[in-house]
């Protein structure tokens, strides 16, 4: 867009919401609104929004797979240490030890079920930012959706290559600015079974991932701020033998960019107009945290 | 808004949205744009929504506190069980456990830190959500601030009252369909220090909360969907002695409606016309998380 007709957009936009307040201020006497923005430039797409998702002509979709003792996690060859299972462990449930409530605590690790992968969490990113850090700006924006279940199915070792893009991009236009690119393969489906969800065998894990000339241009040329994934982690399940090994961890995390992965339900994303919000806990100086992931999108 | 009105300003934006549109489609050509939605209805507040957030025209403010060792904890008296404090433990950090990659393990409770209540945390829910269960719809809405910071500097006490919700509802008004209430107390800026947080002596913890006929009304009767504090927990440090005990957790969570505990910033929310988003893990049969708590405002 250019800026004249951005800015032709902003007025437009600006007479209607100035004709809209004054419609409500005729509908409602001299009451404030509630959802009026505080000052401002009186364009309050903010408004719209809220109007929008209470309306349910935005729907909020939960892109994140259950977290219990049966979430499957990565397992790595020794000598590497591994993360452990989630674990559950009850405080009080209605009984002697707080008649009143129920609650647990929990073993489980900073990479497990639906999760975030920060920088630091490889040493191409350890100057970068630990979870804590991420700029919350870069946790909500739109979201592309590119769909090879039906490639992943016929070869679990499917890699997304820069041709892909380039044919989403030639069908749904370029990738938009500061997006999360999200990549579908259909094993969200096996996300109940460890053994399927890894899909290992004497060569190791086979799962669908990302080929080394396009993690390279998503880490240093694209407007893609992460990727996000079904499968275990974002590289595939034989990138432990690629040259580099595990590149989309290599180039994403050393550009300061994100992984997520473990994702559910992308089946019900369209292509291109959702908005992801993905939250971290704040853990201090972590690697990375489990998370949840939700999804906004227009009906 | 009547019905009538509600129409017109739908049309009104409808108008503009394709007056935009148009002048998008001339300046980009024939290319289709990559924030459009899929189909539905030609309103596409989604779209604004996005370019707002990226022209920064909304900003994301983070209210959730670091999760650390530091991150003080709730301490119940005997007989009662506690919530272990958080702790980390490395599994590798660039080294012979892991040469590229660095990660932790934690233990942590389901009510550390900045953290969400689920309805059958508390006995009067405990035939309604688990955390895991909550409609993601209900993690994101409106949000309304009241401010009582003063008032509880002078009275850690502090109780917020009906009248309250009056005097702030002549002011800015009728607290929004689907709303969390979030009470600010200043409490925050205790947030680093457990002792000053819980603020205890011998007749038990003076922290502010909700007295018995607001939280009553807030389950019963209010728009609101979930109440959010900087202290502790939703219910005052002295709400033991309560009649009920703990009357924000009785009648809230058995109502199926939620806390949210530990938040921060809430100075920099406007009193209404932000965005919560809430997102707690996705623990099954939980009775809450911590959770990332980001707030959208529009400037």
């Amino acid at each position: 867009m250019s800026k004249e007709t951005a800015s032709n957009a902003r007025m437009a936009r600006s007479d209607v919401s100035n004709a809209r307040n004054a419609l409500e201020r005729g509908s409602r006497g001299a009451t404030p609104r509630p959802l009026a923005s505080a000052g401002g430039t009186g364009v309050d797409t903010l408004a719209s929004f809220v109007e929008s998702l209470m309306s349910g002509s935005i729907d909020v979709i939960d892109l994140t797979q259950p977290l219990s003792e049966a979430t499957p996690m990565i397992q790595l060859p020794p000598p590497f240490a591994n993360t452990p299972n989630w674990r559950t462990h009850e405080i009080s449930h209605y009984d002697e030890k707080g008649p009143a409530w129920y609650w647990n605590w929990f073993e489980g690790g900073e990479h497990a079920g639906t999760h975030f992968d920060a920088p630091i969490h490889w040493i191409t990113g350890k100057d970068r930012d630990d979870v804590a850090q991420v700029p919350v700006r870069r946790l909500v924006g739109p979201a592309v959706v590119i769909d090879k279940s039906r490639e992943a199915q016929a070869n679990p070792d499917y890699l997304l290559t820069m041709n892909d893009i380039r044919a989403f991009e030639r069908r749904h236009g370029s990738l938009p600015e500061g997006c999360w690119l999200l990549y579908r393969t259909g094993w969200d489906t096996r996300a109940n079974d460890q053994k399927a969800f890894l899909n290992a065998n004497e060569t190791g894990p086979h799962t669908p991932g990302i080929d080394i000339d396009l993690a390279r241009w998503l880490a240093s040329e694209s407007p893609v701020v992460g990727v996000g994934v079904e499968t275990v982690g974002t590289d595939a399940g034989a990138a432990h033998s690629f040259n580099p090994p595990f590149p989309c961890h290599q180039f994403l995390l050393g550009a300061n960019k994100y992984g997520l992965t473990q994702l559910a339900n992308l089946a019900k994303l369209p292509p291109t107009g959702a908005v992801l919000l993905v939250a971290p806990l704040k853990l201090v100086k972590g690697s990375g945290s489990p998370c949840r992931a939700l999804a906004l999108v227009q009906r």
